[in-house]
C-alpha cells in the first residue's frame, strides 16, 4: 500500500557531517524496484583498520540471525570493526538454517569483496519474519557492486534503503570536539512499528570520527540508548531484529579516550545524548499511524526503573493512545494506566498536568480543571503528559505516538 | 456515538436459571435516558439471610472506591454478603473523598432500606474514570424505587443496567447437582474495553443456590476465575473496577459445602467452569470493535504461567491483533509476540498450527506451508493459533479478539 507521509516529515533530509573513515554505497536487489518503488534496499558501510565498535541488540528470544552474528562478532572481534550491510525486505528472523546460510554467504562475500576480518563484519536485515530466504547469496552477491560504489556516504540514500514502513528517512549529526579536536557524529535510523525496544530499536547505526576505545564506546552506547531508544515506544511489540551499533573511525586526529570518566569525553558524551535522542524522536514521529507526538514525564517514583515502567504503561496503553488520536482529554486512562502497571504509588498524591495545566491533584480532578484547555492540549500535535507518582523521588520520560486508523490499516495489509 | 452489534452477538438472550433465593432489581437514574438510550443504569441484588460471597478484584494501584470497600466488606463480614448494588455512568474509581462519601450513603441506604448488615452489602461501578460525582447521595436515593421492584431476576434487564460500551447482554447459567439436589447457577457480566484482568475482569455477579461455606466459595471462584476471565484481554488495559462476585444462598436444599475436596462437589464444580468459560468468552466476542474470536493455546512451555505470560503477549501484540482484524495470516508477528514476552523456549524447536494447520516448525516456516489455507483460517471469524514453545510441558489457553478500526472509532468518542 501507499503510506500517506507522517504529518511530522521534515521538508528535506537534514544537511548532516561527514564523518573522517567513514565510506558508504547503496544498491538494489530489487525488493522494492519489483513494487514499482523507487528505494534501493541494501547499504554498505566500510571503515579504516582500527575503528571501534559496539552495539545493543534485542532481547527478544526469538532474535534473527543477523542478531545472533553481531553479537558474536562483537566477542570475536573485541569491539573492533569495519564494515556493515544491512538489507530490507526480509528480517532473516525464524529461517532456520537457510537463514545462517545467508548469513555465511554475505560474511563471506565481505570478507572476499572488502578484504577485511570476517569477526569484524556486521549484518542486518528488516522486514517480514519467517519468509523464507529466496537464495543465500542474495545479499552477498551484491558485494562486488557495493564495493564499487563506495565513496563518501549518502546519508539519505543509506536513510531510504533500510526504511520498510518508514514515510520518510530518518538522520541526526552534530559536531563537537574531543580535547580541542573537532570530531562529528552522524546516525541513521529506521522505524516504524513493532517498535518498542527492549535494549536498542530496530536499526540504527551511528558512526563518529573521534578515538574511543571499544569498551569505553560500548559503556557510552548503553548509557545514551537507555534514556533515548530505549524510551520510545509505537505499538509495544518489541521487534526480533532490533540492533544499534555505533562505530568510532578515530580519523579526525583526536586523542584516543580509554577511560570513560575521562573530562575531555564530556562534550561528546552530551552531544552523542542529542543526536541518539534527535533520532528516537525521528522514531515516534513516524511511528505507524502517527499523528502525534507524545512525552511523558513520571516523576517521583520509587526508582528510575519503576517511573520507566510506568512511563511505558501509559504509553502503551491502547485506551490512551486512542484518546489522544480522537483529541478527547480522557485523563482517567492515565489514572488506569498508571494502576496497571503494578509500580508503587500513592493514589491519592498523585497529580498529572497536561503541559503545564494541573488536571488532578490529591488523588482525584484538580479544582481548577477546565474541560476546554485540557481538550485544546490534546488538539496539539506535541502533546505532554506529566504525572507524579508521590512515591519517591526518582524521574524518566517517555516517547510515544497516538494509535490512529492509519496503524489499523498500515499493519493490516503490510505484507501486500 | 451509537455502536454497532458485535458480529458474536446472539439473537436473543439466553434463557436462564432462576436461583433460589436471589431477588433483583433494576432502575433508572437517568444516566443513559438524558442520553437517550432506553436503558436502566442501576440494580440491586438481594440474597436470603446465611448467603455466602466471594470475591475477587482488580490488582490496579488506582483501584476503585468500590473495589476498596468491597475488599473490606469481605473481611468484616467473613463471608457472608445480602446485597449488591451496581451502577454504570461513573467509575467512582479517583474520585477522592468524595467516592468514599458515594459508598457511604449508598451503604447506609441499603442497610436502611433493606434491613441488612452494613459489612453485607456490596458496591461496584462503571464509567468514565476521574469524573466528579454529581451527589453523594445519587445511587443510595435509588434504593427505595429498588427494593420496592424487588422479584425474581430479570437477567436479562440487570445484565444491561450495567452495560457500557457492551453492544449485547451478556448472561450463562446452567444447572447441575450436589449429593443428589438439583442446583443452579447464573452469572452475568460486563466488558467491553480496559479488559485485560488481573483477578477479576470488569463486573461479573454470578449466583447459585447451592450451600457452600465461604471459604470454599472463595477456593472455588479463585480457581475457576484464573483459566477464564484472567485468561481473556480485549486491549491489554486493566480496568480500576474489575470486580467479579459469587453468591451462593444455600435455598437449594442441598446439603452444606464445607470442604473443597468434597467429591459432592464435582459435578458442580465443572458447572461453575463452564458458567465461567461462558462469560469470559462473551466478553471476548463483545470487545470493542470485535469482529474475529481468537484462542490462543500455548504448549510445553515451563509453566503454566509462563504459557500464559506467552500468550497474552501474543494476544496483546497490536501487530498480531491488526493482521487478524485483516485477515493477514502475518504468522511471523507470532514470532515476534513469543520472543518479546522473554519467557524461556526454544526457538529451533517451535512449532506454530492455525487450526489443524502446521505453519511452522523447526524454528522456520513449515515445508508444506500453503499461505492460502493459512489465510483462509484467518479469515474465519473463530480463529485457533497454537504454539509449541519447546521448553517444557505446561500448557494455557487465552482468547482475544482483533483491533480494528472500531475499537479506535469507539475509544476516541467513548467520553462523548
Amino acid at each position: 500500500m501507499k503510506l500517506k507521509p507522517s504529518p511530522f516529515a521534515p521538508a528535506s533530509f537534514p544537511a548532516l557531517p561527514a564523518i573522517k573513515g567513514v565510506q558508504a554505497a547503496t544498491a538494489s536487489r530489487g525488493f522494492y524496484a519489483k513494487r514499482g518503488i523507487e528505494r534501493d534496499d541494501v547499504f554498505l558501510f566500510l571503515m579504516p583498520e582500527g575503528t571501534s565498535v559496539a552495539g545493543v541488540f534485542t532481547r527478544s528470544h526469538t532474535a534473527s540471525a543477523d542478531v545472533e552474528w553481531c553479537r558474536e562478532a562483537l566477542l570475536q572481534g573485541k569491539g573492533s570493526g569495519r564494515a556493515v550491510v544491512v538489507n530490507a525486505g526480509n528480517s532473516n528472523a525464524f529461517t532456520g538454517v537457510a537463514g545462517v546460510q545467508k548469513n555465511e554467504a554475505t560474511l563471506t562475500a565481505m570478507v572476499e569483496t572488502l578484504g577485511v576480518p570476517k569477526e569484524q563484519c556486521f549484518l542486518a536485515a528488516t522486514g517480514v519474519i519467517g519468509e523464507p530466504l529466496p537464495d543465500p547469496a542474495y545479499v552477498g552477491k551484491m558485494l562486488p557492486q557495493l564495493n564499487a560504489a563506495l565513496g563518501t556516504p549518502d546519508w539519505e540514500a543509506c536513510a531510504r534503503a533500510f526504511s520498510t514502513t518508514d514515510t520518510y528517512p530518518k538522520g541526526a549529526g552534530t559536531e563537537t570536539e574531543i580535547d580541542g579536536v573537532p570530531v562529528a557524529i552522524t546516525g541513521i535510523l529506521k522505524g516504524s512499528g513493532m517498535i518498542m525496544p527492549n535494549m536498542a530499536t530496530m536499526l540504527c547505526y551511528v558512526f563518529t570520527d573521534a578515538a574511543i576505545a571499544p569498551d569505553v564506546l560500548d559503556e557510552l552506547l548503553r548509557e545514551v540508548v537507555d534514556p533515548t531508544l530505549n524510551s520510545v515506544t509505537v505499538d509495544g511489540d518489541t521487534s526480533t531484529s532490533d540492533t544499534c551499533m555505533l562505530f568510532a573511525t578515530g580519523s579526525s586526529g583526536a586523542p584516543l579516550i580509554e577511560d570513560g570518566s575521562d573530562p575531555r569525553l564530556d562534550a561528546f558524551r552530551e552531544a552523542l545524548y542529542d543526536v541518539f535522542r534527535n533520532l528516537a524522536h525521528q522514531l515516534v514521529k513516524d511511528g505507524e499511524g502517527a499523528t502525534k507526538f507524545v512525552e511523558i514525564c513520571v516523576e517521583n517514583a520509587v526508582t528510575a526503573q519503576s517511573a520507566k515502567t510506568i512511563g511505558l504503561s501509559i504509553a502503551n496503553s491502547p485506551l490512551v493512545k486512542t484518546a489522544i488520536a480522537a483529541g478527547d482529554a480522557n485523563w482517567g486512562r492515565i489514572v488506569m494506566a498508571v494502576g496497571k502497571s503494578l509500580e508503587p504509588i500513592v493514589r491519592d498524591n498523585m497529580r498529572i498536568w497536561f503541559g503545564d495545566l494541573l488536571i488532578a491533584e490529591g488523588g482525584l480532578r484538580a479544582p481548577g480543571y477546565d474541560e476546554a484547555a485540557a481538550s485544546a492540549h490534546f488538539a496539539q500535535d506535541h502533546i505532554s503528559i506529566r504525572v507524579d507518582v508521590a512515591a519517591g523521588d526518582e524521574a524518566w520520560t517517555v516517547w510515544t505516538c497516538d494509535l490512529t486508523h492509519a496503524y489499523v490499516d498500515i499493519n493490516g495489509a503490510y505484507r501486500t
